[in-house]
């Protein structure tokens, strides 16, 4: 599948920076960012018709990282209210690739690309990824 | 069971403050001290002759915690070596109070006590504490 | 000044439960709960008038966390949507006590007492509890 | 400066997985790595003759990360003991990309690539790499 049988949904995310997101250097650690990219992801797919929870208690399958490219612009602050967008750049049987845009207003602080795979937890095995999956993410897909 | 029946045992560990754990203030983050006190607990137990990580596999048990007191005496700041005193000042077949002093050489920064109860993963309902448990946790029992 | 002396305010503030607030009982980890009253506490004081990135800023001044006591209830589980009533419990010039009730609809999941103190960044020393604090904390104070 | 230009140092720290640090999956967190690598990197630098705690008081400089990939390999889990060899890859003025490779046994878990850059707190503006840092993580340099 190429990059250009596709078009991704996009989903816009908010997120209040809390204090414990904060390190020694009075800015936003980097680890705090898998939290932010997280619950934005999670967030896309419900928009999309696709509950998370649900989909791994329905299908025993889950959607670990594997994979995790961060640049980390500008550095964020206690308080400060961030706007994630999210969306698929890349996806295919064996992987999806999520990327975001975590911006301040008109200021780009963080971008990154996670690449997921699909597992069966019984099984601690790979798995394609689900139709489900991708139908969440995608406004128009495969045969377009 | 009294107080009084049993004499803990005590261990000590040594923490390494990280960067992670402190927040804008400078400090550590008040939400850090459970890492650094779940961390001296396993070890307090390995040494006592139960490997934790065992003792939920082979039973299907856990010890989640169900109640805790804290008290931040000093600040404790990046990259200090902290140690971790733990003991257990009660216990019953129902909880086990887990109270650990953390130091930074002969200054005290934290208190804490902390309470388990034992349940079954599989059927999420409470369980007596095992007796590996208490053996494990204490230097004389019961019947002394 | 006693108890009695006043009337808190009373919050609610919603929280979405993260993956990576869930360890390997599949339940939220019990540090986690820190993270969710801290950011119920900073909009209790928002939506009373004061905002706390600005107070620090303005004043040089922050309120550490010195005491906590927590209950855990009830499990909660990863994207529950959890309600924290927050208020203010006791109030002195030494100390304030927030209190909060994290709930799942009807259930209580989990109670707290949090006790902060005043502190000076730059003296590294106590402080009296500002009246902007009590003000923002309070429905009616000492004087009623 | 050119990749061949130097040798660097290499060190082994190992980490013990906390409770903490797992999540629903029963597996390691995706975020949790980024602590773990972090605590190796800080003694990567103390083994090299640098203490950061003291480097950032002394010059006022920091060195945050601005990049970072990481590929997660196999599932780490609770009470794993993990070994993380880190080293430096690439360095020039402008940055420094710190490699690691965490394994448990002869099993590869996670490899990652961080940059770090060089920033004056005060100024919250871009400084060089300082000398002492590359002296701390190169075994043989530049003019080599």
């Amino acid at each position: 599948m190429k990059k250009t049988s596709f078009i991704s949904r996009r989903t816009t995310h908010a997120i209040r920076v809390g204090y414990v997101d904060t390190d020694k250097a009075q800015v936003v650690h980097h680890s705090a960012y898998f939290r932010f990219l997280e619950a934005a992801r999670v967030e896309f797919w419900r928009s999309g018709g696709l509950d998370y929870r649900k989909f791994e208690e329905d299908t025993g399958l889950g959607l670990p990282v594997v994979e995790a490219k961060q640049r980390y612009r500008k550095a964020a602050r206690f308080d400060d209210l961030l706007t994630i967008e999210t969306w698929v750049s890349e996806a295919s049987r064996a992987s999806i690739w999520v990327d975001a845009k975590i911006s301040r207003g008109a200021e780009t602080i963080h971008e990154s690309s996670i690449r997921l795979a699909c597992i069966s937890f019984a099984e601690q095995a790979l798995r394609k990824i689900p139709d489900a999956v991708l139908a969440a993410s995608l406004e128009k897909g495969w045969d377009v």
